[in-house]
């Protein structure tokens, strides 16, 4: 019987490889870096001969059902890598990197992004299990989504819908985004976004933080997380108006598919109360009154290995549609 | 065989009953005002006594397959009016419409709100036939909608989803909105937004305008599209505005569910491309690139009927489920 998926979370600078059984359990796992390869073939390449002895570890490919790939800009309808800025092999076209991947290894392969991944893990592992409308919310160098709709993720019309660091939140004179445009939820409320908003507060205003024995051009958001947690008044205002502009945002998110929880997922959630407090409270106080009954939780994976559980349970999703 | 269902359109001043069949051929009709009733079980014998003579004219009840319901707060999954604020039997509670009349009727009863009932209007009999994915944008007293995703209604965690004229589209000294919040997508781009954002530019401006001809306390958005057909330059720019809010907020929803279209439905779309052009333009122009090919459309049902239509739409649907 076939027990186990491969999970990838195939990231900017490395990829990681889990084997993972029904129960979530990482039984093996190996990496590689995502850069350095001329083309997506070189990468499929290494991936496949690095995976070769975990696949065995485990009792050989047949043993394997599935495997399930979380990837940026991934689309899961063509299983394909489309445009993605950060991978030199994949940022100007479409990689069909689902089918090069089953062509090699045999077996079925699905692909979706990151943020889907973390929604589908979510669901299957995580805080969300029993839940059929939520929202996972990605809170990393950009800020990514996965919106689950009466118990499936949602595509859209061309399987890229969910860009939710992509609304617009500020109208006037927001933030230039990498993505062209101004005023991007992401540019405020991503890890990059809180180092932004700490380097303003520091260059225009005088007040005292301890942030300012860091080099503001290298402040990070751990640093503002870290200086909050010693009672600096400054970072925490900074965790505190990231916050509100969270709660704002889901108050509208709500609007749309009146989710029963919103999931945050990523490193900046390590800042705990200091962040979820002030999205709750922003969210009650703004939220239309029919939407004013969601949670709001912190991701339920263990950090190291969600990314990987997030795409092995893609992974199954797929095994079991292929089934049907 | 049974060959019809019953749509009621039911509005804060009239409820419309139209007998259609499956090719959305409205075969008779009869209407009832919706106020004036002390409680929900009188408006229910005045609808059945209506009702009445159009069932024998069609060939009595046994050829009648369900009844769909578009009403104001309506809410899909326990089949009630939920605390809607402009109906006096039904403004301060929550009332089982759907079982009512499916108990007095002896037919299945399915209830949704009006853009819910448009949106599967539209996807029935309308521009959307074929479409998967695309959001209705009822633009009247309010703004409503009806999101279709992978071709189902969203309904959400509470039935209650899909609210989109209650996003935020202005932060900073928005508009005070119905619902007690400030700066609602309703409170400039409904009908009733319009006519506000003409009697503000009329009165703290001096410019000329046809407009200045009507009681400024009195003008509708059909003054503001009458005079915009005449050349009126600040009855243009009126609607210039407002397609230009409507298309950044449908750049916002296209983040959220990737829409094939955006289907406009209600009285203020008679103003074609004076309102389309810059819903389009502004679209184009602001959204995240992924989504950039949305086809913008206005109604493909008949004004007067399409309501009745949409609602007749969700008994069909009805039909198809209980059958299940």
């Amino acid at each position: 019987m076939k027990k186990y998926v491969i999970g990838l979370d195939l990231g900017g600078t490395n990829s990681v490889f889990g084997i993972v059984d029904a129960q979530g359990v990482i039984k093996a796992t190996t990496s590689i870096k995502t850069a350095g390869f001329s083309d997506a073939k070189d990468y499929v390449d290494a991936a496949v001969k690095a995976l070769a002895p975990i696949i065995e570890e485990v009792g050989g490919i047949e043993k394997i059902e599935s495997m399930g790939v979380g990837a940026p800009n991934g689309n899961y309808y063509n299983g394909a890598i489309e445009y993605a800025p950060n991978i030199a092999w994949a940022h100007e076209g479409v990689v069909p990197l689902a089918d090069m991947f089953s062509e090699r290894l045999g077996i079925p392969v699905a692909l979706t992004n990151d943020a889907n991944a973390a929604a589908i893990g979510e669901m299957t592992y995580g805080v969300a299990r029993g839940m059929k409308n939520f929202i996972v919310l990605t809170l990393g160098t950009g800020v990514g989504s996965g919106i689950v709709v009466d118990g499936k993720l949602l595509y859209g019309s061309n399987g890229l819908a969910g860009e939710l660091g992509h609304v617009i939140m500020e109208r006037h004179n927001g933030r230039l985004c990498g993505c062209g445009r101004k005023g991007c939820l992401e540019t405020y409320c991503s890890a990059t976004g809180v180092a932004r908003t700490a380097r303003e507060l520091l260059t225009t205003t005088e007040r005292p933080s301890l942030l300012r024995d860091i080099d503001v051009d290298a402040i990070t958001s751990l640093d503002v997380s870290i200086a909050a947690g010693k009672g600096d008044e400054l970072a925490k205002e900074i965790y505190q108006k990231t916050g509100e502009m969270l709660g704002l945002a889901c108050a509208d998110f709500a609007a749309f598919s009146a989710p029963e929880a919103f999931i945050f997922f990523g490193g900046m959630t390590k800042a705990g109360e200091l962040i979820m407090k002030p999205i709750r409270d922003t969210y009650v106080e703004n939220v239309f009154p029919l939407y004013r009954n969601a949670q709001f939780l912190i991701s339920g994976l263990d950090g190291s290995s969600a990314a990987v559980l997030g795409a092995s349970a893609i992974g199954w999703e797929n095994a079991e549609r292929v089934k049907k």
